[in-house]
């Protein structure tokens, strides 16, 4: 499962986090913690999938796909996670932003 | 408006259009489309901002927002957006898949 690719989700409904940001300079640990959050998301109960891109210092934009609300309250309440989104506020992003969807419909090409 | 910010959107509900892609090499008049399409969808009733990223040649997110499903679709009918569609499809992307999403709640930290 890497976040580079597009995400085979199930036939909807299911449940989307949008996550946008915009970094502060330099690392200061940012990559090695976002792969390490890839890497929990995907063993949480209910996970279905992740896409992610970053233009250069720019905008950056994740999106998780969860099978319910529930799965998606228990992802933001675990532990591991919970320390890197207050060192997210504090030291990553200058601004970032949540939105939750349900995710009603959909259609494309997936090789 | 530019699509390499945090998007400010009215509060919930409305609704988001996830579009992901994976683009083929080199440029072939995408970059100059796109910019024109962006500026095209803020033209369009019931727009509500759009925020954008691509990891180098890798995955390309793009979110647009909007006020209502029947916006949606008459963004999707625009005639030149059909023809960037088909372009999209027959030259600029391997693979893309939209999906279709209800904003429901939301939270963050923007400026």
């Amino acid at each position: 499962m890497s976040p580079n690719e597009i995400a085979r989700t199930p036939k909807p409904p299911y449940h989307a986090v949008i996550f946008t940001s915009l970094r502060t300079d330099g690392d200061r640990g940012y990559e090695h913690t976002a792969q390490r959050m890839v890497e929990l998301a995907a063993q949480q109960p209910g996970f279905l999938g992740v896409e992610t891109a970053r233009t250069g210092d720019g905008l950056g934009i994740t999106v998780s796909y969860w099978e319910s609300e529930e799965a998606i309250a228990n992802w933001k309440a675990q532990a591991e996670h919970q320390v890197a989104q207050q060192t997210g506020k504090k030291v990553w992003y200058t601004d970032y932003f949540i939105r939750v969807a349900k995710v009603e419909r959909e259609y494309g090409k997936v090789g």
